[in-house]
């Protein structure tokens, strides 16, 4: 069986199955959310136990830039470029969900 | 708090955050094995219960298409359109995953 990651970040930045991103969550800062995360992972040396993925719409676009841990089960919303260290800090090296961002 | 989904799949389209979806998974039906996934999801009635996102690149090229379905943590690799029946009949209804196919 393949190596999971610990832990597994989904960042949507509204990419459509039929062409190009374009979307709620990409015009609030999708993108830079996912560079960012990704980031601030490679810095701590955590790339090999938590993968980031960029998503499509999941369908809650007003609660929007959505960000969703699993296997957790953590879904956050309204997430800002500013808040990607503090995800990082402490949800997934310090295992505390930010519960000011929770949906 | 929100509703969350009861069994959330994400199915790789190869969706790049700079641009077009474009890539192994993409390559080999990933779009087709989405929107087949979301049919059968729909005609059971399970759209409530059970939410589809398209992703981009896990990381994994070689085991593609890759589907995860998630809090599940079941990773399923090399999927067609043709498996999409039998995933949804025997894991996401039945609770059983489809050993064949996971990575």
């Amino acid at each position: 069986m393949m190596q999971k990651p610990k832990t597994h970040i989904f960042v949507c930045t509204s990419s459509r199955v039929g062409g190009p991103q374009k979307g709620f969550c990409h015009s609030k800062g999708g993108v830079e959310i996912m560079a960012t995360l990704l980031e601030e992972i490679e810095d701590r040396g955590l790339s090999g136990q938590v993968t980031v993925t960029n998503t499509g719409c999941f369908g809650i676009c007003e609660k929007g830039p959505v960000v969703v841990v699993y296997p957790d089960n953590v879904w956050y919303g309204a997430v800002t470029v500013d808040d990607v260290e503090e995800i990082v800090d402490e949800h997934i090296q310090g295992g505390k969900v930010v519960g000011r961002l929770v949906l």
